[in-house]
């Protein structure tokens, strides 16, 4: 079925490439670039309807993607800009969640400070300004806690009621030039299966009863994307004629999937300098989230 | 009032050690050494009634005390003994608290990771077998999260039901000599004011709705302690005739309260060797209860 | 040259594997599986001559491999029993590198402990037991420090004057089922372009003026190789013609890391419980270092 | 011997004020005030001869001290501000020390990470922009190590050649208003005694080879200090005629240290959000040392 998307991403903006016709509309998924800055560039992708949210496999809502492809490199005055754009996206879905100018919110950070590609979410917990309207928690994952992260969420939320919940993760991308540069905010939640932690109950409003707005970056791919990547170049080189090109992306990434061995699947793959990344994206989440929410603010 | 106790401690131990007459009975509280071993000793206090509990300022409720004074400078089959002794009364308060042979326990390890002498709890926490039967967790304290830290396990509690909630604490102590030799086991949960962080709401049965087993050592004192501790020797050397030496501890207390510069009352006192310490301790807590909640555990 | 190995590894047994004859005699290499244990195998190599240094890309002298496939899983039990394993071969390496009884050691780190796979070095010297005869220190990576770690450790060694220099390493392994289950030995240093940092300048007896034994775990393949590996599988099923299939190792191997992006080359690959992994791993090696060099030990 | 000071302290602006005449002249010891700024106040102590040092207890040389009282409530515009201040006197004594504009520097982050209060070298040095002219390690302390870090340092320097050495420490301060609020930069290195760990060799161009800039942060007092400070407040509240009061504070100081009990003298004392400060005083400290010798800065 040409269309259907099974490769691997947590990025609407690369569910939606990967959909024939590029370019065309498509009924259901309404995608626009926003003109921010030469530097950063805003995606916006509306999946409107069960069409589109079946063509995307991406729940219905609103995602914004920051792409900011200096982010390791440029100085602290990029930074700072790219924490301002996120900022204006932000602000924009959380007065569409709640209706509210200083909502309460409860930043959790997923994933295992442990791992250094999956630790994003608690790096940016640690830099945020915790203040009567700025909570945050970083619980650790599955493994770490013999329980779900979405229970741990529901309950601390239930206690505390805040009026919105900012879900901070690492992601998996498709596209290796994605990784460390992306940033996506979306009005809906963390669904299962997906963060390179692997959700397995999912962080929505439906199950914690607050709005959840969402907070991505790519940190890794996982180990068949890099392999279906490699796979073109090695037979455009070697078998002109082969077979497996005229295979589509998502049934070669499914063939691949099939094909490896299960060592191998239970990987990922991530770049040498993820240390200082995973420090910067997390600084750059939280200064974002500050700005925002912190009633003492000017910024914005 | 002679015999009431102001002074700062969270050790049963101590504060019964502080009244009059140390060896008579007291109406309301019963205390017993235990014999265990030569080098570790157990000593068990049980507050009965509102008196023994007024005149203790703790609550009533089976305090054990294990003592275990070469913590620091023991091999590695001193640690497992520790963790033997510990385990043997924790065993014995769980099935007293949850009437179960094996009970799904949720374990709490409270304090700052960050600050070396309250990372016990963490540390332990970062110590356990996870399975089916223990969760845990360590969420971090009021100023990291902006929650009461009571509010989050009462969240994540209801949410995950365990039948036992072990909440790990990093205490104060009135004497150095305990400091990081002493670990307290009660079921009495914990209150305001105790822990080197100083909960303001109790993480109590009251509070949670599960039974709480409290698992606490001192590793800091606070600063009037160590200032009343020296004031006697003080006096003794210059002022034979001093009248403050005719104040009891409790008056003292108070007074150097009153007296020192409130800079001074915010900041706490602990050993150079802090970070060895908070470790070892961390993993001989992990270890008790790793032997008591591991179904496959066939140590005890 | 058919034989020649150009595969990325770091282990002398994966490259003695990749030569023909398999199993027949190599001038030069010899190679004998030591029955130690039947969950624990070790595998002596030893490289007598430059043809031998030639053919399996690796220096003259002695690698003991210790294969322990259940290091990730056993109990305390097992652990140890590594530890043991190791300790006995370290101890036989250091005799005969120093011709001493009791040499002291400076434990070197090597890795950047912020990099998850990449923290075996340093997770192992936080659990040395520092005494007289065992120093350790935890350089840093060049990307941390500014510096080459060989001149680093040259230095510290000229002014701490150890009798041997131990380094512990994270390596890169060509097969994904030897990660984290395997330990290498060797009398011959670490040489540039080895471990997960790459490092340029060698950790060698020549460079450093003191013998240096050598400790690796493999917990990283890096990209093209997981990619070679999983090639096969997938030309056998769709192109059981293909001639890529008719490549050996090596050439495959090349082939791709030309084919391969720039971004991924740059990448590793590790599996998902790394952080577990990697802890338990320095424990190990720290506590075979312990045992063999702690004259207060009688273990051996 | 009235003058003679022992009080415990790394700063010379406080070992200064300990001398009488408060206010005039003493020979060998300049004193002035350097007006920077409302909110930071920079001191300069010159001791010039002999009798300055042996009247200060502080080696010949050149301090700076900046009291920044806000360091910790202050907003980052505030702490770039520190960080200016900072940067400009120790350009100063770098080209006073070494003669070059953009000398290589080698900067050591003493202290243990493991110790919060013991953190800001290592925090500084983590926060370095490690280039062609910043060098950078955090070694560890002797406990850690096994080795004299100042032996550590001179390997180091020795093969890696700097121009200027920076040492970044956490000291011991007198009085607790200058916990966390002032910076000391020296041209004297670290002599035995001083910092957090307590030093036993010295860290200095004698024995480094190399001329030494101390940057030091007083973030403990220790334990005697603190019983000091308060007995005159208690004795003035109870004992009017005390003849305690007539010591001066060398001689209190000196009958406190003797009969204390020699547990509480292994302590030290320290503020509860020390976790915290010790950040942000290592990101200050390493942004001005990023300001000074980054030759693609133009901040100065």
């Amino acid at each position: 079925m040409e269309g259907t998307l099974n490769v691997r991403t947590d990025l609407a903006l690369e569910a939606r490439e990967d959909i024939k016709p590029k370019k065309g509309e498509i009924d259901g998924v309404i995608m626009s670039v926003i003109p921010e800055n030469n530097l950063i560039k805003v995606t916006f992708v509306e999946i409107q309807n069960e069409r589109g949210s079946s063509l995307m496999k991406k729940p219905c809502g609103k995602y914004y993607t920051v792409e900011a492809s200096d982010i390791q490199y440029g100085n602290d005055e990029y930074k700072e800009e790219v924490s301002k754009v996120i900022h204006k996206y932000l602000r924009e879905l959380s007065y569409a969640s709640t209706g509210m100018k200083n909502p309460r919110v409860l930043v959790v950070g997923l994933g295992n400070r442990e791992v250094t590609p999956d630790s994003v979410g608690p790096n940016a917990v640690d830099m945020l300004e915790i203040s009567e309207n700025i909570m945050g928690v970083a619980p650790g994952v599955l493994a770490q806690t013999g329980m779900e992260t979405a229970r741990i969420v529901k309950g601390i939320a239930a206690e505390n009621r805040p009026d919105l919940v900012i879900a901070v993760d690492a992601l998996a991308a498709r596209s290796t030039k994605r990784l460390n540069t992306t940033i996506q905010l979306s009005n809906t939640g963390i669904h299962p299966g997906s963060g390179v932690g692997n959700h397995r109950w999912g962080i929505t409003e439906e199950n914690i009863g607050v709005p959840i707005i969402a907070i991505g970056v790519p940190t890794v791919v996982d180990a068949p994307t890099i392999i279906s990547d490699t796979l073109d170049n090695i037979l455009s080189e070697l078998q002109p004629d082969s077979d497996i090109k005229k295979l589509n992306n998502d049934n070669k990434y499914e063939l691949i999937k099939k094909l490896i061995m299960p060592e191998i699947a239970q990987m990922f793959v991530t770049p040498k300098d993820i240390d200082a990344t995973a420090k910067i994206l997390g600084l750059i989440i939280a200064n974002a989230i500050n700005m925002t929410f912190d009633v003492n603010n000017t910024a914005g």
